[in-house]
């Protein structure tokens, strides 16, 4: 595996200083990006761009032939592990991901078993080989998972949803079923990134989308008692390098540093908490990963880089900052408004306060 | 006016201690009770129900002739505030509300005035005073308002919004346009809320329902500045009363200490935070509205029974709680459910710990 010249996302991710802060953005490769749709429309459709290694490994490194980021995520979706548990994914025009068998039964949750990563999976865990060769040590390559909380909203809901009703209402009146799927669940995902670390991620990232709609007690039951089972069980060195861990609750802010002392090295977080008051919460226990808001890409390009400087000054001079979008980056970005971004992000030098 | 039987309502909100909690439900008068379905069925639509006042009485008395409330909140809607400001409310079936005229261009937005709540709401203030009548001192009245900033992202996005990215790029990239929204917004919610308390309501509530879409720094600058005015400007004081006010920003429990410094009587919390730490984090400032997870009403009834007594606890042995969910309740919710949690709560005593 080749030397890494530029790592700069690992050591923030640990906490060592860095000359300046490293950038990527949740869905940095994607449809605000004219190439990336091309490609899309080469592959027919998502779910073939995101099972054809060969495509995914194109439109990982599109967005870092195009801007200076520091790092890559390999591209993918986070329902190919229920996929892969056997649902059926499939996005339907207009309404997004759905499944053709969602849980809705007791004898279809009691017979969930968990998947081989390296067969039902095994397209992400090629396209993560044949990305991390393409990189050639650029930047580090990022492998990812949702939640098994975030994970069983779509395998019980079906699909998106506005209100989780269903998943809720399991969680409620029947929490045996529910901690079944979940452990199913966190055993898949542990699974699943660990595969992707033995086939070159240097670092690993679980997406915990809807953890905020929980109640505080429902929260620790349900979504972050399994993300602490998923840390203690990732591998942590490979390549005699270490391999850092994220964690991102989405609307998660409030249970900080609950989330900061389940064992992975960072937290990302939205935009709504001040990232300053954060630092100040979570203390020398995790990096921080975050946290503009989305739409302020969408503005003129002096705005952009006021409230990047807002969200940089906040945090302060201190190490383990790892700048990120408090969600992932919208399709009506124009792709000149991020380059604003990462210029204002490598230029900034913290002030000493 | 008739001396009113019940003020438990009134008194939690003041922080008077009182022999057992009080309760009421957002949206308690709503599509979840048959009765409500039939009268809107003879009003033909939901808009004819809100500008019908004797219609409007009748399914806001509805809730109180089946369950132990002990508070009535005029049945209304928040948009009829950008209704009445000319921008045309309508329901388009299936797709919420919508406008007709939403602000698109600087000069629509440069000539929005404030309107006499008098006339062009004056079906709202008929519908307090009759509700306010036919209620003959059973229990408060609530009047209520929508906040300047949700207001304002209706009023821009045109209707509802996934990540209410128009309304958030005007006031990135043209903060002056969207300040002179706000001001004309919130001079008009305060005249409002105080043309309801004039006509009989005895506590107001402001629902900013989107405030929890913002960062920390756009939610003090486009949502938090004006709630404080509107605060500052209300009637304190009727029939040798006061008069109550409570504010509610859905997703702002990380902004919580602001909020309770705010100027308003109480603070209403959404599900995501335990209520335990927000008492403590208020203290003795505010009173606190809420906070159990409407999808707990799902459930069956020992299952909600447990779960309103683990916010009840949470709460503790203090004055200052109205019981109320943290959103408003469910239209699948089945109506026996709603009993069971109103004879839970007003059966609990707290235990002194």
């Amino acid at each position: 595996m080749s030397h890494l010249k530029n790592d700069l996302f690992l050591r923030a991710l640990l906490r060592e200083s860095t000359p300046h802060t490293p950038v990527w953005l949740m869905r940095q490769a994607g449809r605000y990006l004219p190439e990336y749709c091309q490609t899309r429309k080469r592959a027919g459709s998502f779910l073939a761009l995101c099972k054809n290694p060969a495509f995914a490994c194109e439109v990982t490194l599109q967005p870092l032939t195009r801007f200076g980021f520091d790092a890559a995520i390999i591209f993918s979706d986070i329902l190919t592990v229920p996929d892969a548990m056997g649902l059926g994914l499939y996005f339907s025009e207009g309404e997004g991901p759905k499944f053709e068998r969602p849980l809705t039964r007791e004898w279809e949750i009691r017979k969930l078993a968990v998947p081989d990563p390296n067969v039902e999976l095994r397209y992400v865990v090629d396209a993560v080989a044949e990305v991390r060769r393409a990189l050639d040590g650029r930047v580090p390559l990022i492998g990812f998972s949702g939640s098994p909380w975030t994970l069983a909203c779509y395998m019980i809901e079906g699909g998106s949803s506005a209100n989780y009703h269903t998943v809720k209402t399991l969680a409620y009146a029947r929490p045996d079923l529910m901690h079944h799927i979940l452990d199913v669940t966190a055993r898949t995902v542990t699974a699943y990134l660990n595969a992707q670390i033995e086939a070159g991620a240097q670092a690993v990232m679980v997406f915990d989308s809807w953890g905020g709609a929980l109640s505080e007690a429902a929260y620790r039951e349900f979504s972050l008692a399994y993300l602490r089972r998923i840390a203690a069980g990732l591998i942590r060195e490979r390549e005699e390098r270490r391999v850092p861990s994220i964690v991102f609750t989405k609307g998660g802010g409030l249970w900080l540093e609950a989330i900061a002392a389940s064992g992975f090295d960072a937290v990302g977080l939205d935009w709504t908490m001040d990232i300053g008051r954060a630092r100040a919460l979570v203390g020398e226990r995790v990096a921080l990963q975050g946290n503009l808001d989305p739409a302020v890409l969408l503005a003129p390009p002096e705005i952009i880089a006021t409230e990047a400087r807002r969200v940089l000054d906040a945090f302060g001079p201190h190490p383990g900052h790892v700048f990120n979008l408090g969600h992932g980056i919208s399709q009506h970005t124009p792709p000149e408004n991020v380059e604003a971004l990462v210029e204002t992000v490598h230029n900034h030098r913290p002030q000493e306060q």
